[in-house]
């Protein structure tokens, strides 16, 4: 079994944005976060302290959670016309707000976490010009890095939002592999995922993809967040039963999510550095 | 076997739409068509007759083969500045120019033909408000006319464009189906479309789908269209070995294809009555 060492690569990936940042032209992040969710808190610490390491400038809006979604516009259409290199709302948001209506108000040209609707339908129209979401992006540059190839390949996926599944499916029919996206509305799930040549979860479920749900050889990555019964963190892989059975395999922690943070990063840092203000499809 | 008629249903919705226009303030399509391929002839044809006989103006822009993106792109941005109800340009386009760059600069408020990625990336938010390509709003709308369960029920689409397929695939997602998308480099495809409860082609193969690859009370929608060998238009479906093991399935002929233009005719009129202006997700 090969372990897709996601933090390897992600060091690597930061190491080499870091030497691209001009210290006297800083790139710049605008995160907005709404109410006072503490997973979101850390959430944005982790990314403003890593955004802080490489050299990219960032700015906290921190709104009230009573705020109404005009509010959020306002805030963000006002960010859309300065020269900041991306915008990100952190989610999730309290449910009285239109969580789509104030994503899709960020302008596409700045939208580092590929959110808005532009941003993911160019991703189903095969143009990856566009800004990916930072979690599928992770997930296919780790894939690619491992060499692991996609064509014809059986790839199912266990999450079918729009801000993980969905983007990735689309990254994977964009590489010619046949996608299935499953949700916890499907039915008989063990056998389609007994199908799969790579399985991608991300349930958020404790050990939720088990050894009897693959075959030998799958690729399997886990993205999963939960916390068990002790407040322990934990991952979707059952990690030690599946690594006698899958030829490639993520860590339950040091894999998808540090990729996470430096596929941000490196949208930032391209923001910036090219602008996608000259997107062809724009 | 229940048939699937198409042609039934898109005559209801058509003379539906026809008691909606009012003859002193007419909703109107411009349509764009490049260079001279017969078959975008004939759809164009079809459309705008469509559209006259329920009292839609239409409009229709011819141009050269030799256009370069920028001319169509400035033919559009004219558009989209002018109070018509909707825009589209025919498919397929020739070689040369930029599909999605010319599509995507359509305003989405009037992108009837709900091809930009802005109306895509709505639809794979779950924001169904925005414009729905007309054949995949064919097949949700013919189905739902027929009370066809989705939820946790096995879609497999055999086709992954952008155009059909993947907006498709938005469809029953939204509706909490587990979708399999298939297209011509997926291994083994029997034994996929075999696992369907639900089965959509849009291949354009002559009875690509036969009677083997599906299991019983299956339901089975062809959307694809070919020509045999003697020049006569084909459809998918193997539809008289079909029919013995199928629950529900369309016609080759009097299905998908009317029902398509009853949809896009819809959209024109929503676009007219409504506006899309006030899509509160852009």
């Amino acid at each position: 079994m090969i372990l897709l060492d996601g933090k390897r690569l992600a060091d690597q990936i930061l190491s080499d944005l870091k030497a691209k940042v001009d210290p006297n032209n800083p790139p710049h992040l605008d995160i907005i976060v709404v109410g006072d969710n503490p997973a979101s808190a850390t959430y944005v610490k982790l990314k403003s302290k890593a955004c802080q390491d490489i050299g990219i400038k960032t700015t906290l809006h921190p709104l009230d959670d009573t705020v109404d979604n005009s509010q959020v516009i306002d805030l963000i259409k006002k960010l859309n016309s300065t020269d900041t290199s991306g915008i990100m709302v952190q989610l999730p948001l309290p449910t009285h707000l239109d969580k789509y209506q104030i994503l899709n108000s960020i302008d596409p040209t700045k939208d580092v976490d590929g959110l808005t609707a532009t941003s993911l339908g160019l991703l189903f129209q095969g143009v990856e010009t566009s800004f990916i979401s930072a979690s599928p992006l992770a997930v296919i540059t780790l894939l690619d890095h491992y060499k692991i190839k996609f064509q014809g390949k059986h790839v199912v996926i266990v999450n079918n939002t729009p801000l993980v599944g969905l983007p990735l499916s689309a990254l994977f029919n964009n590489r010619q592999a046949t996608v299935t996206v499953c949700h916890k509305y499907t039915q008989d799930i063990k056998k389609i995922t007994f199908t799969a040549d790579i399985l991608i979860s991300a349930v958020g479920i404790k050990n939720y993809i088990t050894a009897d749900m693959i075959k030998n050889n799958t690729v399997v990555v886990g993205l999963g967040v939960s916390k068990d019964e002790s407040g322990k963190m934990a991952g979707d892989l059952d990690f030690g039963h599946l690594s006698t059975l899958a030829s490639h395999l993520t860590p339950n922690f040091g894999g998808i999510g540090p990729m996470t943070v430096a596929c941000l990063l490196k949208n930032v840092i391209n923001s910036h550095t090219h602008g996608l203000s000259k997107n062809p499809a724009l």
